[in-house]
Parts: C-alpha cells; structure tokens; sequence
C-alpha cells in the first residue's frame, strides 16, 4: 500500500513583525506542496529509507539499531500527540549522525529528527520507503518545514490502524475529521526543528485557506476572492531572531512612533479579512477589491520599512515590480526571504512572463501562487 | 549706495503631507542662499533694471513706463504690506509682457511680478540696478521663492526711509526688529508667485533656525544640534496638487489604517524638535542623537512611501545611500523633488564625495547644508 500525503506552504499576507506585539496577522496557504509518499514495505525486509528529493539525501535505517536506540517509542500509538523529550532528540541525533550527515546541511538535521519521531510515535517499527519532494524553497519563510510535518504527518496517520480512513477512494481529498490530529502531530515535529513555533504555519499548511493569528488566537478565514501573487525568494537568507530583537529595541528607543506604525500594521490585517470575506458581485468590484489589497500591500511594505526590517535585495524587487505597476511586500520576517507582487486579474500572462524573467536577471527566484487554496490533502495508489 | 540681502532656503525635515491632515510638520532652514543685490542709480538715469543671473534673464524698465501702469503704486510706503490685488497681477504681466519673456521660461514669470509689485511698494520709482543669484535649485521643494522674496524684501527695505538701519555696519548682519517686516512683505510676494501659501517658507528663511508648524501656528525651536544634509535633487518636477490629491482618496479609502500612519508621522515631528533642542553633553550623546535622527528619517520615508508620494528616481537614491549606511528621506511634496540624507558628524569627506560621485552619475545634482543656521542677513557695500 502506497499513499502519498501534500501539503502546502503558507505566506504572510500582512502584519509579519506587529504580531510579536500583539497585533493581528493574516496567514495564507500557497498552492505550493510538499509531497510525502510512503510504501510499506514487508516485515522481511528490516529498513526504513528516507529520501530527501530536493536537497539530495537518503537514509537508511535497519529497524534493529532504530529498536535499540528508541525502544521506548514505537508503540502504544496515541491519539494525543506528546511533545518529543530533549532526551529523545539527543537519542534520535546520534541515529542521524551514524548516517554521516554533510556538514554542509546539518541545519536541515533537525528535520530528519521529526522524521524518525513522527514514524516511530505513528507507525512503530515496520519496514517502509518514504519520499519527500518539494515545490517550495526551504528556510525561504514560506513554511516549509511545516508543510513537511504536516504531509509527513498525514501520510503516517493515513497507514496508521487507529485512523480509519476509506482506502477506496480515489484521487486527491481532503483531510476531514482526522485533520486535527495531523495538526497536532505537525506541530510536535516543527517543535523538533524550530524550538518554539507560534503553530500558524502548521495550521494553515494543515487546513489551508487564511487564518487570522492574534496573541495566540487563530480565526479561521473563508476568502471568497480568487488572489495570486508572485513570490520571489531573495535567496538571502536572514537571522530571524535578530530581526524581531531589532524591531523590539527600535520601539523602546521611538515607542510613540512605533506604537502608531504597529496600529497601522494591525489596521491593515483588519482590512485584509474584510475585503477577502466581502462578496464581489461583478468583474468591476473584484478588480475595485484587488486595487484596494494593492494599496494595502503597498502600504504595509512602507510600513515595515519604517521598522527597519527591508534589505537592499527586497527593494531591488519593488523598484522592479512597481515599473510594472503591480504592488508588492516583504513576507515574514523580511532582511531578505520572500517578497509578495499581487497579480491582479486583469494582467496578462506576458507581462508576467516579462517581470520575472527581469526578477531572475538579478539571480532570484521566481513562483506564481494561488492564495488561500485546500490544506493537506491525501491520495492512495491503488495500483501496488 | 549697493545693499545686498542673502536668505536661505528651506527642508521639511519631518511631517510633509501629515501637516495637511492637522499633524505636526519641522521645517529647517538651510545655509544655502539666494542674494538680491540692489544698487540705487542717478535719478536721471530714469531705469529700473533686474538681472536674474541664474535664469539668464534681464529685464530693464523705464520708469515713465512704471508710472504710466502702477500710477497707484508707489506711495505713500506702509509699513503694514497689503496684499496684491488681482488687478495689480494683470498690470504687472502687462510691464512683463512688453519685456518679451521667454515661452519655456514662462513659469518664472510671476516672479517677475513679485519684483515689481514689491519694488515699487516699498522703495516707489527710484531708479536702480537689482541683481538676483541664487544657490538654490528652483521648483525642487527647497524654498526657493520664499528666498528670493525674503531676499528682495530685505534689500529693498534696508534702502527704504522708515527702516532705520546702521548702515556703517561691516559684513554681513542677520535681522533683528525689521525681520518681522520683512517676513510680511515676503509672505506677499509669495502670495504673487504660489496663490496660498502656507507662510512657512518665508518664515524659515527670514528667522533661519528650525520651525515646528500645525493647523497654521507656528512655532520656533532653537536647535542646539550641528546637523549636515546631503539633498539630493531628482530633477523630477512634481505636481504638489495632485500628491496632496491621491493622500486625501487614499485616506477616504483607507481611513482606519491611513489615521495610524499620520498618527506616526506626526510623532517623528515631535520627536525631532525633543531631539535637536536637547543638550549632547559630549560626543557620543551627539553621535546617540544622530543616530536616533537617522532612524526617523528612515521611518518617516517608509510612512511617506506608504501614503504613496514615493517615486523610483527616489526609490533609487534611498538604495544608493543605504549602501552606505546613511539614512534618507524625500523632503516635500514628494513624488520627485528632493531626497535628504544624514551626514553624522563622523562620516569622512572621502565617503561623501563617493557617495555624490555616485548619485551624480545618475543625473541626480546634489548639495550638501548645514541645517537649522542664521536667517536672512544684510551686507552693506561701502566702497560705492
């Protein structure tokens, strides 16, 4: 039995930053995927292989040495997800590093980790190959670490006895009733790799759609307005924690200025969810919409500025976009990542065609979304 | 006997646009200058000559001809200006007119008006010599008008019977009592030359110093802090109207969001004034205070890009300066115009000729000012 888990990345449609201080954020799912497919395979033959398409790794474990060093794992299966304890990381470490992981990418270590967590927590000790491949760049802020402990999730939860999923059906479909505990275990495994995540980028990339994020609170969102957006990825990378510290120090330093900006940051989040759930009755008042989200776009880029967290490379991307008239912003936490171009309805293939073409000129890396689209969705081959 | 007057022109430091909306703006003055220098002639020489040396313009009146248009000029001189009326303008265009005045100069006309209406209102049909010059670019938001206005007040009235200055005075003298007199008739000239001003221009140029105005009051802050600027002229002319125009719609769209973003300008512009008239005990106090300047500059040109009076000729001086880690601004209407940048105390001559170099190279003129000096000034020539 093969069955094959995607699940997509997320963007920060606005208040990126101002949500550490409280305010409002809108979160989206992106119609990228990371993909996990996991055949089972017969108790004879004692390994489980883990394949990483996109940056060219592959593991092997036998399931003798994964018994030896994780025997107090594996089984009962619970359906509540408890978090992975220091001790174990350090235990599910030393499984890793026997399979000489390249300096290089040791920071993705932490990834292959929740791998061997989540497995063992869900499916125990039985023999099986599990492919991960990705459309979405890794540590780029489009969540996809996420997307990969939510499809991992799946796919595990999918084969697992407790979850009695209709094996039958055929073609993609979407999580239902078992979607909650897929989030719950996605958020232990981005526990793994990130220490303390808000748990939005799990919750999008699990149920999709938008979701309004404030002090801790989510509000699921129902856009009813089709969105794309040109995504860029700077390929700068950029130390998140330093940026949040830097933004915090600004605002003791200016806290009459930065109180204002935040308010206006909080607004824009606000507004976001008021033109996405509104109904556009016709073509003029879709487009009337998307000047609007422009317009706040626009803003919000101005007003993060104004914070201090833009980079050279971003407003390369702005200089660029607006010569074509189209609105763009930082998404996350900004100092390189990923900028955000609306691409409202009216513009034609070509002069997209043409924007990233001129975007790539600079070295960076171009991909057309659609917004707030279906989380995780699952599909058996029925062909095995 | 030669009098010349010299009056600076002026930046916003903080607050454009927000002071449209009844928040707080700052303006400075600038140590560059526009000099009116006024010889009065023999009474037979019956003329009345203006050399605009910049412009390469001159202009030559007989005053049998003055007299003929202006009969109700002239006399009896006041010492409260009244202001141009309509008619007046009509018979001043038609003394310009008969002068053939250059088509593609056209726009400068009214200052020609100016001129005349404010010679012959205060020093009536004496003939004379007047030579303008001027280190400030025109039309580029940095108070050239209300320098020229300043300038040709003052001369006109240090040669003027009520105002009773020591004329043995050596070098160049700033206004005490006659400064207010001066203002008043400048703020008249420049109600020939822009329609409604606002009165700040000619208030900054005559008084120097730095000037906090809102909802119409203004008020004067002693600077105690030596600052420098580098402006940056895009030569891109602007339509201040139509700026003012798209922040007023896009604050009825946007209203909740667009009341924060005023709300965080307006604090810059208080914290400036808090900031240049505190006391720097010692170098890093001052250097502490540069720095916190810079970052509102920084924040304040996020906040003007975000009300959309932003421009790519702007957008590409902010990421040539940001190359050196050097703090900008657009200063006035924006949407073209001027751009400051920073120029902290310990930032070398060497970096700020690579700097110039560079923005010069993309057709950009630049200057660099001290800010917040001395108002306008008289010199007296005393070997004519």
């Amino acid at each position: 039995m093969e069955v094959t888990a995607r699940a997509p990345g997320k963007i920060i449609l606005a208040g990126e930053h101002a949500v550490v201080h409280g305010c409002a954020a809108v979160a989206s799912s992106i119609d990228l995927y990371t993909s996990v497919s996991l055949r089972l395979r017969s108790e004879d033959e004692d390994t489980i292989k883990l394949l990483l398409n996109d940056i060219g790794l592959d593991f092997s474990w036998s399931i003798r040495r994964i018994k030896e060093v994780l025997s107090h794992l594996g089984s009962p299966f619970s359906l509540t997800p408890t978090p992975c304890s220091p001790e174990t990381v350090t235990s599910l470490a030393a499984l890793v590093e026997e399979q000489r992981f390249p300096e290089s990418k040791i920071g993705l270590a932490s990834g292959v980790y929740a791998f061997l967590w989540l497995y063992t927590s869900i499916l125990g000790f039985k023999p099986a190959t599990v492919v991960v491949s990705s459309e979405l760049p890794l540590g780029a802020g489009l969540g996809s670490s996420a997307a990969y402990c939510v499809a991992l999730s799946a796919a595990l939860l999918a084969l697992s006895a407790p979850v009695e999923l209709d094996k039958s059906q055929k073609g993609w479909f979407t999580l239902k009733a078992e979607a909650e505990l897929v989030n719950k275990w996605a958020f232990e495994g981005e526990k793994i790799i990130h220490g303390r995540p808000s748990g939005v980028d799990n919750s999008v990339s699990t149920f999709g759609n938008v979701i309004k994020f404030k002090s801790g609170v989510m509000t699921r969102i129902d856009s009813n307005m089709p969105l794309r957006m040109l995504i860029t990825n700077t390929k700068v990378g950029r130390d998140t924690k330093a940026l949040v510290a830097n933004v915090s120090a600004r605002k003791s330093r200016h806290p009459g200025v930065m109180c204002s900006v935040l308010n206006a940051i909080e607004a824009i989040s606000d507004e976001w969810c008021t033109i996405i759930q509104s109904n556009a009755v016709d073509d003029l008042c879709l487009s009337a919409n998307e000047e609007k989200l422009g317009e706040l776009m626009e803003m919000n880029q101005g007003l993060l500025f104004s914070i201090g967290v833009s980079h050279a490379s971003i407003e390369t991307i702005l200089q660029t976009t607006m010569k074509y008239k189209l609105a763009s912003k930082l998404t996350g936490a900004g100092g390189g990542g990923c900028v955000l171009t609306l691409l409202p309805t009216h513009v034609s293939g070509a002069v997209i065609d043409k924007l990233v073409e001129e975007l790539e000129s600079f070295g960076f890396q171009c991909f057309t979304a659609g917004i707030g689209g279906k989380g995780a969705q699952i599909s058996f081959d029925h062909s095995s």
